[in-house]
């Protein structure tokens, strides 16, 4: 058996583990990553970098916007470290904040009871009217009303998993390029046998429900399709901000890249671990992206492309020690960016036996446990 | 100086200069072929593969038919000689035929009138209801009515060009990866200098126009895009026949592949030599192939590619000697894998001396000339 039992286990190289890792190995943890694709194999490489707890809250859904604004909170801390380590460009974060769009005289209601909501807690949205909405973004399309929503940024998701990936080697980290095939609270198994550590954090994303009885049911796959997108010779130039709006009832982002790029996500199905890229999925986002930004149509398709989401049932990650001792850091749903810099401090409080970040305990793996659930999982293994 | 003056030169490895090449040196000549992307670089690798002169023909247009015809009936025996060439499972060629879908009632009125106008001129094409249709083909969406044309037919292009490449090869044909910059009758200048040939032959496609004065303005790149999709488990398997229809006034067709395969094109602009995939023309074709075939939304989209036909006044080629004794054999529009084998055919015997396939007469260079473009041509260069 490979001994690292003085080590850290991070099971998962996507933002999440790779995050932990990096964190935990600056803090003198000896840390082990397992992952056969580090950086690429999963939704944060897929994803469009929104860092947008605002702009996607919804009455009721407070323990969501607590945590994602509490992550939010830490980015530019987060951002500065990484860029500090002088290993890569950096994380690429925007603070051009974002807007969201009302394209008819439904989505702008909806807009405008978000917008009480927000400014009822005391947070910075404003309700404007599509003619103001388009000259802060004249590429709109003809935009019935909008939310600015300034506070809420975006990151160049490749940018920063490289920024990551190349922080954690520097910092010592050991990348084994295996998948996890079972795990307990002080050993991973893989392929080519047991692995000993102090402490394992299951960072799966959407194969956490596979990994682990309790969350299994409770971490589902949510595949979603993205487009990637560059703007051309004489075409209209990307918006500076993230866009967001409904489009025959479905939710659509345009995330600005440097250079022109441009991607727009995201399409949402439960469809288990497949990662088809399908005509329909690319054929909704196209009209959908045309609806918003017109110009984008005279754009060049770069990149199609499909990921897992780790979906929850509440939209909140599962964060803490499991029942058996396994750290879970998952179940991220549509956040994992936003949500890496309050993970990585969530688990190094844990190691450390001090006080979680505020938000985190709303995140606690048995909140929505039934003994069904939790017997069902079992009974799976 | 590079010398191969017994020698001929073929400018261009796209489907017509492949099989110019391959014919040409299977009947004994020592055969050059000058291009930087041998087989994949042109129209013909990004095309759909259809053989439909006949479901394509129109009142007018009836010297593209007789020499589509021509070379349709030419095309057996050549993917014959190129399958006992033995270097190849071959070209690919189906004999499921093609059909034509109309899907409102000014498009069944046009196929009545094509129907009336072919069976007038004798040929294979029976005009049928939608629910027919439906019969043979059940994949299809709501169609009005369709027309059954099963002499047309269609080959798998990128399979026929790798067998052209492979026998080219076997008899012995040289091939120089380097773009031909100007020519003469007995001359190939390529950035390495100039080449001495026994003759010349222009097959370079969108690029004939460049390089020839006589073909100046007369070849121009006609951009089109296409998707490639695959069927997966669960779906609908692709239509046994090609399938073409006109949707929102553009024509679209698919062409079935083996092994659940569907290549859907083709778009058409004039946008000089701009191969870029743009949002616009996947949308566009992703619509259409939905309204046509709708179960294609759950297909994988595997690929979109954009290529340069070499459009012509006519959209009949340009076959014979140009005025300086250069061969032409280009300008075949959307039709270069129809007329490879009567061009093919076409060269050998005007090397031979003997006479040409028929048909081939209408298509000679300078039909069309009037003063005024062979003079605007010599004083572009």
């Amino acid at each position: 058996m490979n001994d690292s039992s003085d080590g850290l286990a991070v099971v998962g190289a996507g933002v999440i583990g790779l995050a932990v890792a990096w964190r935990a190995a600056a803090e003198g943890h000896r840390v082990t990553v397992l992952d056969p694709r580090p950086a690429r194999g999963g939704a944060s490489w897929v994803a469009g970098g929104m860092l947008a707890p605002v702009a996607e809250a919804w009455p009721g859904e407070e323990a969501a916007l607590a945590l994602g604004e509490e992550s939010l909170r830490r980015w530019p801390r987060f951002a500065a470290d990484l860029r500090a380590e002088g290993t890569h460009p950096g994380s690429g974060l925007s603070e051009s904040g974002t807007v969201v769009a009302a394209f008819d005289g439904a989505d702008a209601e909806q807009l405008d009871v978000l917008a009480r909501y927000l400014t009822g807690l005391g947070r910075q949205a404003t309700f404007v009217t599509g003619r103001q909405l388009r000259r802060t973004e004249p590429g709109l399309g003809p935009v019935r009303a909008g939310l600015l929503v300034p506070g809420d940024l975006f990151v160049d998701n490749r940018s920063l998993l490289e920024a990551l990936l190349a922080a954690a080697r520097l910092r010592g980290v050991e990348f084994v390029p295996e998948s996890a095939r079972a795990l307990a609270a002080d050993t991973v198994w893989t392929e080519s046998g047991p692995r000993r550590f102090a402490a394992v954090v299951l960072a799966a994303g959407a194969h956490s429900g596979t990994l682990h009885p309790q969350l299994a049911g409770a971490v589902r796959p949510l595949k979603g399709e993205i487009l990637r997108l560059r703007a051309r010779r004489g075409t209209v130039p990307p918006p500076a901000r993230t866009v967001r709006a409904v489009v025959e009832g479905r939710p659509v982002y345009l995330v600005p890249r440097t250079g022109g790029g441009l991607v727009v996500g995201a399409t949402q199905y439960e469809a288990g671990f497949d990662t088809t890229v399908t005509a329909r999925g690319v054929r909704e986002l196209l009209d959908a992206a045309e609806r918003v930004f017109p110009g984008v149509a005279e754009y060049e398709l770069t990149e199609t492309s499909a990921g897992l989401r780790a979906g929850s049932d509440d939209t909140v990650p599962y964060l803490g020690p499991l029942r058996d001792g396994v750290y879970a850091a998952t179940g991220h749903h549509r956040n994992g960016l936003l949500l890496a810099p309050v993970t990585a401090d969530a688990v190094l409080a844990w190691l450390a036996g001090t006080e979680p970040p505020e938000g985190t305990s709303e995140a606690r793996p048995d909140r929505n446990s039934s003994e069904e659930r939790i017997d069902a999982g079992l009974r799976q293994r």
